[in-house]
């Protein structure tokens, strides 16, 4: 059984040419003129792009004794009828719980998934099991760890517990991520709102800043130099944080940082609406920015200086919302966006001419396969690759609307955006998922995909750092000591 | 019994001119021409300025189990020495000591100032009976409260410990002031550096690299916005802390930057002399820097974006130095200055043109005076003022050496550099301290100088922050709690 | 004759203190307390500071054959309605016109001045003659010349013309100044959009966004670094002009800069008024600007990287606005602000607490004189300074509106706004110019001030170029020329 | 006729993998495993990577009557024996000479290349007949068009001149070059320089220090930003263009910078070497810079900020050099390289992990490709892609000298340099142009290569700039004019 994609363009994030690409086994098995396969998908007048890559989601994530809405089954599932083909969620160990445990609790979550999966791992607390189970979660193909900066109480880790697990990191050729804010300042900040009688959901963007964050990123940078390894920082949301990272470029070190969909095209004027459930719906950390940062991230997308488009998928119902009437610190953090990425960003990007469409194809796929230690099995389209794919039809066009969402929940925080740019059709290796705006997926489906540490990245950069690491100075003689 | 300084020019931060200064009561009672006094200072050819003030020493300081070698006696006695008329020591809390405590044992420290001085209070712990007697060490005349970011596991404060001192800070009009540095990776990179053989004293450098100051500054800043209150920077050593602050004040924030003489002159090539007790002499925190950082704080000098210039004076002899062989951690953290402070950033700045006569003084004593709310009594040559002045002799000149020096100590950092422009005659109060090079000051002259909280700067932040500050939105109807 | 300001409190940029202030014979005889005076203004309630010096205006400049309307007679009468007790104007060669004729003519029209003033010089071309005039204009008091780098075909000079004439400047002790946008690129830019129908007054702000100001401003600074001079930075409206002084600063180079509180306080929606007329009046260059710049502006003023703050009055009627329907470019640039400068600045400076009050007479007196070298006999608060003085009453407020001002014109682009600080009484060499909201000056009072060149600044600069001045290598042999 | 290359790792921009290549018809016919040929090239332990492209040469070019040194015979061997397959050479019109003109005489130049070329356009006067001709330019194939903002009197043209060029090039969807210096301040500064008796080869470089190019370089960016088109600076050689670049990037301008392999491992101590030969044959405009500069360009490269490494190949010989002798300004400009640029880079790059192979790939070749339009014919390991190959040995080192040097002229600027990473063997179009360091390529050998103009940066810059142009403010009634 083939299946051929005729008379469309191919966009990569290298190349825009016209070929046809025929699928088989569910990998791209040739990619040339006049191909014939036993079914045919018709392309014609539309892009043929790598399928979207999430690098960050939440499925099915633990919380105050519930979970967040969309768990592997309806949250891959609006991942393919966006025109995204994988996910990376997180596996969150809790307090003194081992990172093998942890990775056993989310393979069972994602049994169901309809897309292809990976995972990063967590790093909640710091001790000699951790140390020793890191190498494993590497060798069983977990190649990125997560760092919490901010859920002071809960999921926050401090310096020195960032610079042992970073330095672990450098060890073993793994990526090291950073959920950057103050988490001291947020809780303290929190505290002063709330007894000043600021606990609607706008005191949620009070208690983190801008300021926050770029402070957090900018510490996180300093940790990943001093330990020796690159850094990924996940949903780079303002300007400070995007100009830390630029500095640290600037000044040689490798650092990667991830804008969301939501910040690239939301705003904080969202909290100030009248209806609670509204602002409530789009409490997110960190929280919606202004047009100045928002203006920041485009840039950075256009210039390189940030690398990927995430959504940080962590849908909770209104219901769950509500959780946080009369305390916006109880009010769950999370908003969705799986199914909305690829199109929000075609159009507020390419349609706009903000980013070319192979900048779109890097940001939403190619790059974060690459970083994540997955490319080109996924992220391009090449002979040999997995067939995960999307034909992109850049006339069509709807208005989003949580009603005819894939999504569980019951809004959606892009409702009424007129996007223009659209699948056609959804591959998930070579299995026609989306086809004409219908899912047609199949639960299950998913596959875990192992990722490879060591990346031309950290290889580099460690041989820097051993060429220029601190060399004790030879003395002919050494006073006694004083004491 | 009145004394006039005649034929001098007066150089202040604001302005050069040629006039007497008629000294009575220890205060400045004229200025003008042709004065008349009953004593007669001869200035012909000498600059009339405000003696200087050190904004940062630490004379008898404790240190395991002994004491920094230069006392209030030795100490002030070198500051007069070399044209400086005030000090601003630390009291020093130990780990659950009152404030007022402390006060108590720097008091009887400082009975045998020969010069004036005052104290900033540090913060090396927090709990409800410091932030209760914050406000009495305010009433005593200190207003300035110093929070260390390293020094891990005795001095060192965390994030929401100093936002909490901060805040107190802000309410009490005082000035909170930080070490910048990074404590924990400081602690960290330290035990890698000694595990690694690296135990000599360029390893103090090496653990303490120009990132770790920088990111420290840059989250002080952070805290202090959050706090709503300015911020002063001791020691700041480095580019990327003074990028730091530049930055901050490019957004507005009020930020004070204190480099160090040492750090002006000297480099970090001194930590690779070939003689253990060299480098170990240099060892101070943050460390001596390159060229490239020089250029940086010369700069920040002659813009504004810095703002005083002071020793840090913490004096060790050879023998405790050597307290550190073999483990460079265990060498006492700091040098001298306070005999040398004036004579090495005139000749390397007013000579080299990098600095005027004004912003010398402005550097070394007018702005100090005006930040640490004593100006005009102190920092100014106005009727009215204290007559702490130094007749400085541009033309003088001899080679820095620890033979001649006034301090305890048996080296010093600057031995063998030459410099141009010394005091002819150093003023306390009126009296002559220092006449042609003799030291002439009496011990226990000095006394104590009260400051005043809520300076311009102060007063002018809090408006601002009220003006700003988060407002919650006044919403028609909430939902009922989810919960 | 003597007079006794009582019961003030004097605000100086360096102090804030209560006391009398003593006038005599122009100047201030003495400061303290319980003075006694022939007459006595009573300043309960006050702040006694040193008069408003306006750096930039333009009166009676010639234009297309007419002249704006405000000459030094309304002009200057304007400014004491506002508290500005002295303005400095711009002495304009016509092409191939030497300095000192054109000195006569600014002479001529200065004679009817309410208040003290002085010139600049422009130098709108160059030439032998040029070259032998600026020591004679030097000479005369006038230490500061303009150039401008746009109005190509009219007072516009290039590259070199600026090296010659900024290389002259710094033989002399003088201070080139720059109009700094890009006046080819706005000649371009002008014609392409009369060109695509874009001929309304917003076409003006469309022809020199801020890029435009931010590359001429780097240009002047790397050309005056290359001539070994300061640089003075007239209307600097954009943070991308800002941000080429702060990094200059940030290298150690000397700039200054001047925003306007047209800049500070107006934004670009003004352009886009139905009302052609209303658009029209606010034409100026560089134009109005949006919140980013404006912050960007008073950050500066706060941190100092900006110094003083100016108007660039140059009032042009409604009538003569009109000359430019239907053709941006003949809209006569230029607005008004001389009586508002004071009153606009405090209100949004030092009542919202962006600034504080010392700050507020730096940038508007002492800064400025200091600069332009005449200082203290004006800008200053001190015995034998000029009694320029304002006694400002922090509760007086009004609106803002042209009916009631003193300028020629028939609008004021501050119509409307709400003041809350305005001078009770207003001394120009202690006559009282305005006494509780009535002017009472007399015209043909105002005189002459000569300026000093040689600043502090200007000397430090030559002596660090000096030192740092390119060496030949002494070669031992060098070959035979290859010609 | 086929060729395999076998046992080879295949390096790209983008790609690291095991994998034989097929060149059939001087294209890429096949990639995998086990592919068979008629003729096999070993590559055990090798790389295999796209020819480099030197983006940047001046072969035979004319200067004071004579030309420079290497001419595309002896340029195109020294490029192939050093692994590069392609360059991009200049032609040069004449003051007042026609676009066609010059194409045709750098056609006849290039006649006997080696390897394959392109030109670029020089804008070097403007008029209408320049106007006219640049699309029949791109027709033919040049997309590209070099600006001179040095060189007065003679390359030089004015902002006006550029701006009308780039909205020309804009139209075209072509992309403007600059060389970004000011040429005015270096020809106001050799002319002081000559005066004080800087007349040796140091007197270059003081004559154009890094703030010169700084200027130039921000002054481009802002004109193309006006003129709504991308930007490429050649030569990027300093921190100040560098950060101009960044600043245009972080403001989402489109610029691309190239640093050269010279400003990359070469400082500006070479001038001060008491051979005059040895520092005249260094002088090229930008000189060499000092190490904070060459940090900065290396950061670029890793970072993305600077996009491609070229060599300004221009070589001229000892005697034409020393037509200099007495007078820096008559020095010919220019250095050798192209032999050299890949070994060097790969050595002090990804020798020292500075950067990845891949980046290697991607700043030697495909970056170049895709900025210049003709990717992936050239730069690229693709099937169908032109077979311009090297076949990288990392493990083969030399000591570069100019008695094995392919260039004509007699020294190498590089002289005495180890390099370790050297070509096994270079295909020129499938044609094997060097075996094991034994040059074989054909003379004539070598095409024009035509390239494309509308790049996807260009388009999408387009659709930005008319979303964002100016629009006129519709008004109901508009006043009659006042004159």
């Amino acid at each position: 059984m083939s299946t051929v994609i005729k008379n469309g363009t191919i966009v990569t994030a290298d190349l825009t040419y016209k070929a046809d690409v025929l699928v088989e086994g569910g990998q791209i098995a040739a990619i040339g003129q006049g191909l014939v396969g036993d079914e045919v998908i018709d392309a014609t007048g539309c892009y043929v792009m790598p399928g979207g890559i999430d690098p960050h989601t939440h499925l099915e994530m633990p919380f105050m004794g519930t979970y967040s809405a969309d768990d592997f089954e309806s949250g891959t599932r609006a991942a393919l009828a966006g025109g995204t083909t994988m996910v990376i969620d997180f596996a969150l160990p809790a307090p003194g719980q081992g990172l093998l445990d942890a990775i056993k609790v989310w393979d069972n979550k994602s049994t169901r998934a309809h897309c292809d999966y990976s995972f990063h791992m967590a790093i909640t607390w710091w001790g000699q099991q951790v140390f020793e189970e890191m190498p494993k979660v590497v060798e069983h193909g977990i190649t990125s760890f997560k760092h919490f900066m901010a859920y002071k109480g809960s999921l926050m880790v401090n310096d020195d517990e960032m610079f042992a697990s970073f330095k672990r990191c450098a060890e073993l050729g793994a990526v090291p991520m950073v959920h950057a804010e103050n988490g001291d300042i947020v809780a303290e900040m929190s505290t002063k709102l709330l007894a000043e009688g600021n606990n609607g959901p706008e005191g949620h963007a009070y208690s983190r800043p801008s300021q926050v964050e770029g402070e957090a990123t900018n510490r996180a940078i300093m940790i990943a130099d001093m330990a020796g390894v690159p850094l990924y920082v996940v949903h780079t949301s303002c300007e400070e944080a995007h100009e830390a990272i630029r500095r640290a470029k600037m000044n040689g070190k490798r650092v990667w940082g991830e804008p969301l969909i939501q910040h690239l095209t939301l705003d904080d004027s969202e909290y100030f609406n009248q209806d609670w459930d509204h602002a409530a719906r789009r409490v997110m950390s960190p929280p919606f920015r202004d047009k100045k940062h928002q203006d920041s991230l485009w840039a950075g997308l256009a210039s390189g200086t940030l690398s990927c488009v995430a959504t940080d998928h962590c849908a909770f119902t209104t219901e769950q919302k509500r959780y946080g009437v009369g305390d916006f610190t109880k009010i769950p953090n999370g908003t969705g966006g799986l199914e909305d990425r690829l199109p929000m960003l075609w159009t507020y990007g390419v349609g706009t001419g903000r980013i070319t469409m192979n900048e779109f194809v890097a940001v939403t796929s190619t790059n974060i396969a690459k970083i994540m230690g997955m490319y080109p099995k996924k992220g391009a389209v090449l002979v040999g690759a997995d067939a995960d794919l999307v034909v992109w039809d850049p006339e069509a066009s709807k208005t989003i609307t949580a009603s005819a969402q894939q999504s569980a929940i019951d809004y959606n925080v892009f409702e009424g955006k007129e996007v223009k740019g659209l699948p056609r059709y959804t591959l998930s290796r070579g299995v026609v998922a989306v086809a004409e705006g219908k899912v047609q997926s199949r639960e299950g489906h998913g596959e875990f995909v192992a990722r490879e540490p060591m990346g031309a990245v950290n290889k580099a950069l460690s041989t820097w750092k051993e060429l220029s690491a601190p060399r004790p100075v030879v003395r002919a003689g050494i006073p006694a000591s004083g004491v």
